[in-house]
């Protein structure tokens, strides 16, 4: 482990963060809610400790392998760890636990709140904290489509050919120019957002956190009430549409811009992922209208944005899905083991891998009448390696235990079953929330502290695709 | 499909049911209580239809491996429709439904009621629902180390070598021979159990009702208390010792035995099936101490009873846990999910199916340092083949999504979340109770008819392990 080179980068995260914390403090300024002071403590003491790191560090050797791992996992620790600043230097989150949660929420695009009024924040803090999203956005769209396709890690060697780029040991070439590309579309992408959330109008402030919290699929509002404080068809359809681009893979809008207009249509992921989305909004949109009396248009509202907010695992609320009957609320559960595309910036289990999961397990019931044949799995024609789809099977195993295991240690800590399964389902998937005590009106503000860094931990986890993070509990990897 | 050489099968299956139906007309005989007449009418019945078709479909071309899958699912519907029989005709159980429930939740060793006042039944029906979990019981042994592991299924195939025979395409010889072997040591361990029962004080009638529903890991009680009734260490740790034998490989009894003494102990299942119990019975005991007052010796019997009965899904009660902490009841869901050893009655996912799901999970995440590694999957030194993992992995995925899907149509039917979810989990994995209003000390007899009719058939699907019953759904499995 050539621990020299990972702190080098690192510290360079730390200044592109300490620099970008100017931004909310120029907001801080216009607004002048007095949160200026703690916003430049927090900004200058990230930028003097990257500062530090970088030239103690300087000239690194290039990242190999290994080290890719470690520059993922600590990078967003540091990151979350400085990010928490602003927001406990000037005491709008005294505790240092929340702070971590809140920021880590963020990061990882969760959306999940310890927050009881959030209008009551300054605005400075209230961008800081949008804008995690949109940083988290950046660095997921790059570390799903860019990095880990090259670590191997979950199946994403399956985009492995999408990307050009030179051979596995030198990363950083590779990297730097998937990383110009998607970050165009994304910067694109937020600025249609913007704009149109601003033509319905918003203010230019509310109008970029809701972007962030779009495009990130992470569900920061600046209101208490979420998106249902606007109650307007018009910002419920923008950022519904946004939610949905974000969910998906950001090479396909790539090719999509560069003309390739059948992209979309080719893709079986993105096919799925439209098909499977339409056809529970129509499920849950008759359970709306069966179960309570609804117009036929105000339930397809409710459904349509609530599928899209949960199943992209961007987590906005324009409608208390816990008020919903039984099978509405286990739907949404269940779309929470879903998620987005892989490449997009929705989290949980990913819509490829539930494809390949599925395709797989229904192989092997017809090798039942043919013990002899080959039955690979495919996609879209072409065939999937063996390894791959074992790697995405244990994939798909390692989230159910680890669903199972957060539970149990939230329910030793004598949280209620329901907020146990469903707070552990929500920061697993990077949603937001969840039901019972962290329902979509509640918050996460009242758990007991060790529950709030279990939940910190399990953003971590589901954000890096849990492999990335496991790995470095294997002690292997800690040898020359 | 050779149909006439099944209907052949299930016909002599039919005359063997007519028969056992004598047995608890003798019980009828002897206590009187009125239920001799739609007892023996049923034998009549199921006698007539069995030797009827017998007669027509006589002399049959030998069963090949599509028509085992046949006769293993209609087999088992056949006499559940007919066993249920004695419970409609006399009045007992009034709505057909209800009976085929309680009979398929016999059949299926899962011991999940509909009754409210079981000790209201008359003698006779009473022992021939208890009498439906120890042919069963049977039936399990024998499906599962003499024809699963030779149709392939579930990855069964790891247990083809324990059980000698000829070739895959004729399977009656080795299947009478291995049935022979195996029903002696259930006989056996039942025999000693009624024994040991009666000797606690129990009637013959009671000793062998609960044997039944012990050794079937069945969970049928006489009493409306379950075993709590007897409120006796003595009789909860002679049945609390059968139930972990039950739940053990039957195969390893046979080898013990025959003088193979150090067969337990070098068996993985068994040794991980073994301490891992012990470690449950440990936290369990723990959590009860810490969340109310009890004293050590208390927790620990109801902590090891509770852990046994539904880890083996068995489903006997003495200590309604859903009075748990939430941390207590969330470990037995998550118990629901492992069941008994492979070979044994024991239902669910097993645990050598958990244990190579584990291996094979945590091998991947070493592949992540060293990918071009090969890294197989061992069972006690020995490689299990790749197929086998990958079959392993279908399976354990395909019973999680059954386990979704039929809580989501369980929710559809108006059932609140927690006696959805749970309701399945206790009848996909053939335990009988679960939480919520089919919780310890309630029943399944309020749920709505299209309710019971599901649960009926997860029962099935859980009990033939999935596969069995999902490739008679493959249209391939019916062309010529």
């Amino acid at each position: 482990m050539n621990l020299r080179a990972v702190i080098h980068v690192i510290a360079d995260l730390l200044i592109v963060e300490g620099l970008t914390m100017l931004v909310p403090a120029g907001f801080s300024l216009f607004y002048g809610d007095g949160d200026i002071q703690a916003i430049l403590t927090a900004a200058m003491i990230t930028l003097a400790t990257g500062g530090i790191l970088a030239r103690i560090t300087r000239n690194p050797e290039e990242l190999k392998l290994r080290e890719g791992f470690a520059v993922v996992v600590f990078g967003w620790c540091a990151l979350t760890i400085f990010g928490a600043l602003p927001f406990v230097l000037g005491g709008a989150i005294p505790s240092f636990t929340d702070a971590f949660f809140e920021t880590m929420s963020g990061f990882t695009t969760t959306g999940a709140t310890i927050l009881t009024n959030i209008e009551a924040m300054p605005h400075g803090l209230l961008f800081w904290r949008s804008l995690t999203h949109w940083l988290g956005g950046m660095g997921i769209v790059v570390l799903s489509l860019a990095i880990l396709p090259l670590l191997g890690v979950g199946g994403m060697q399956l985009f492995k050919a999408e990307v050009p780029g030179p051979t596995k040991d030198r990363l950083s070439p590779r990297i730097a120019e998937t990383a110009k590309i998607l970050w165009g579309v994304y910067v694109l992408l937020s600025a249609v957002e913007t704009a149109l959330l601003m033509f319905g109008g918003m203010s230019l402030f509310d109008a970029l956190c809701h972007t962030f919290g779009t495009m990130a699929t992470g569900g920061f509002s600046t209101k208490n009430t979420s998106v249902a404080h606007y109650d307007s068809v018009y910002i419920e359809m923008v950022i519904l549409l946004f939610m949905f681009l974000a969910g998906t893979n950001f090479s396909l809008h790539y090719r999509f811009l560069r003309g390739k207009k059948e992209v979309y249509r080719l893709d079986r992921e993105f096919r799925f992922y439209l098909l499977f989305t339409l056809a529970t909004i129509l499920v849950v949109t008759a359970i709306l209208l069966l179960s309570k009396p609804a117009s036929i248009g105000g339930a397809l509202r409710s459904a349509a944005f609530q599928v899209i907010a949960i199943m992209t695992t961007t987590g906005f609320i324009t409608d208390d899905f816990e008020l919903w009957v039984p099978s509405g609320q286990f739907i949404m559960i269940l779309l929470m083991f879903i998620g987005g595309c892989a490449g997009s910036t929705g989290g949980s289990v990913k819509v490829v891998r539930i494809m390949l999961v599925l395709k797989h397990s229904l192989g092997e019931i017809t090798k039942l009448l043919h013990p002899n044949a080959y039955i690979p799995v495919r996609l879209g024609g072409r065939v999937v390696a063996p390894e791959i789809v074992t790697n995405i099977l244990a994939f798909f195993i390692i989230y159910v235990i680890t669903f199972a295991a957060g539970t149990i240690l939230m329910a030793l800590l004598g949280v209620d079953l329901v907020t146990a399964f469903s707070s552990v389902a929500a920061t697993l998937g990077n949603i937001g929330p969840g039901l019972g005590l962290v329902g979509p009106v509640d918050h996460y503000g009242h758990l007991p502290v060790m529950g709030k860094w279990l939940l910190s931990f399990l953003m971590l986890l589901g954000r890096l695709e849990l492999y990335t993070v496991m790995i470095l509990l294997v002690p292997d990897f800690w040898k020359k």
